[in-house]
């Protein structure tokens, strides 16, 4: 299955695609958060879809997509997990991964904007292989670690470099910032991907590849993230567990480049997807 | 107002003190959320108490209390906000705060056990005064930044040194882990507090004073804080911040003196009252 949001930011209805077309699923009635991915939810909408396939009706042109998952408990991030990524940030292969978390807030769909932060210089991009926690993880071991899983998506983890290495501290405060975080546009379950440590991924910046990588150049692969992070804190159904970008980014440069207003980001990787984030300048409401 | 939660962890009914005793308010049929925050529900609250005091029922013995806020977006955390721990810690004093986020799964009551996690073996203690945001925070200027505090609170920031400094990358790997951020007994309206910026913490293990420091030591007071924090994320009604722990933490000692199982930590702010958590070792289900 894949699985979509649609409508106005945090009031998102459900939505599947079923044959790539995009279909409003409301009358399913539940959201895709934390209790859906608890209690079943999963093969309640397989279910649904399968009785009521043929009253669904395609999303009306320019619907907006949200994140394909409702605001989680928590968004947990691997960083340098690509060595070609870990080469270009001048930082040394970690021995174990390196862990941190964006705001939820940070959250929007993969076709929002950028906004970049007041007094940010330093607005970066990062591709990256999301999943999606199944049911409640804790101290799981590798071995049967991918029955967590309950499916995976397309994330730009949006960074800025100021913040994040400069601003005394750790990662969060550049990681966290509102629209930081496009994910989708949907959630695919993981009978739809062959290889989750096989998929090309690939990020442009106004039509100009920057990043061109494979999920098969991870460091630390999924079974181990989820028993290793498993071990440090609780993840609950719904968590978003980001798995590290590759080279390219802006940072990664000589010299650096950063985003700017009117900038367009696309990305995609294999089987899950494309998005498109235009780019632009806060202003106060 | 003094506001608390009770019952079972993750099924916690409202409740509120009043001259010193604990009463259930279940029938207000709120929790102490993000939505009791964001749509005025301490007003709702006060209301609901003033119609009905004379009906509440005492709180049974030995009923457990757990966080007086419900599971929030967020807990970010503040480090290193007091110049004599920055220093008993080996750090330079921070030119701006230091921000890191708890897992929002680590929140538990104020009597509940700490339990260590597997593989460690430097857990410590932090006393800290944490504040809850009463409404959406973003952009904030520091002049009028108090008026987003809906009240004060005690809490144990729990903190296993090994995850958090000796493990790769940022801080949060040592601050999630279950059962480490006791918050409460209650969660105190600003009426109730005469001056944050003036109260007196402490906290002993086994009896022994480890921490015995005062507010009027921060490094950067609440209104900066909050105002700095919501240049970087968007804080939420109902988001917990800590705002840091004075000297006197195990890591500091020489030899350095961490939690074992039997330990017992008991930790206070003036006004803000008083938790006792027992420690002990992980022990799977």
């Amino acid at each position: 299955m894949k699985l979509i949001r649609h409508g106005e930011l945090n009031k998102e209805k459900p939505g599947v695609i079923i044959n790539e077309v995009y279909y409003d699923a409301s009358a399913f009635g539940e959201d895709f958060n934390e209790s859906f991915f608890e209690t079943g939810g999963l093969a309640r909408l397989q279910n649904f879809v399968e009785e009521n396939k043929d009253k669904l009706s395609p999303l009306a042109e320019g619907t907006r997509l949200g994140s394909p998952v409702a605001r989680p408990s928590k968004i947990v991030c691997i960083g340098l997990n690509y060595a070609d990524h870990a080469k270009e940030s001048n930082a040394a292969l970690p021995p174990e991964p390196v862990l941190f978390m964006k705001s939820t807030t940070s959250l929007v769909g993969p076709y929002d904007d950028i906004i970049i932060p007041r007094n940010s210089v330093k607005t970066d991009w990062e591709v990256e292989l999301a999943f999606v926690i199944g049911k409640k993880a804790s101290y799981v071991e590798e071995a049967g670690a991918m029955d967590y899983v309950a499916g995976y998506c397309l994330h730009n983890d949006v960074s800025e470099r100021e913040f994040q290495l400069e601003r005394s501290g750790t990662w969060d405060k550049g990681k966290g910032c509102d629209t930081f975080a496009p994910v989708g546009p949907f959630l695919a379950t993981p009978d739809e991907v062959a290889d989750p440590h096989n998929l090309r991924l690939w990020l442009k910046v106004n039509g100009e590849t920057m990043q061109d990588g494979n999920t098969n150049n991870f460091i630390f692969k999924i079974p181990f993230l989820i028993s290793y992070l498993s071990q440090f804190m609780t993840l609950l159904p719904g968590d978003i567990i980001s798995t590290g970008t590759p080279a390219g980014v802006g940072l990664g440069m000589n010299p650096p480049v950063y985003l700017k207003p009117g900038d367009v980001v696309e990305l995609g990787i294999d089987g899950l997807g494309t998005s498109t984030q235009n780019v632009r300048a806060y202003a106060k409401n």
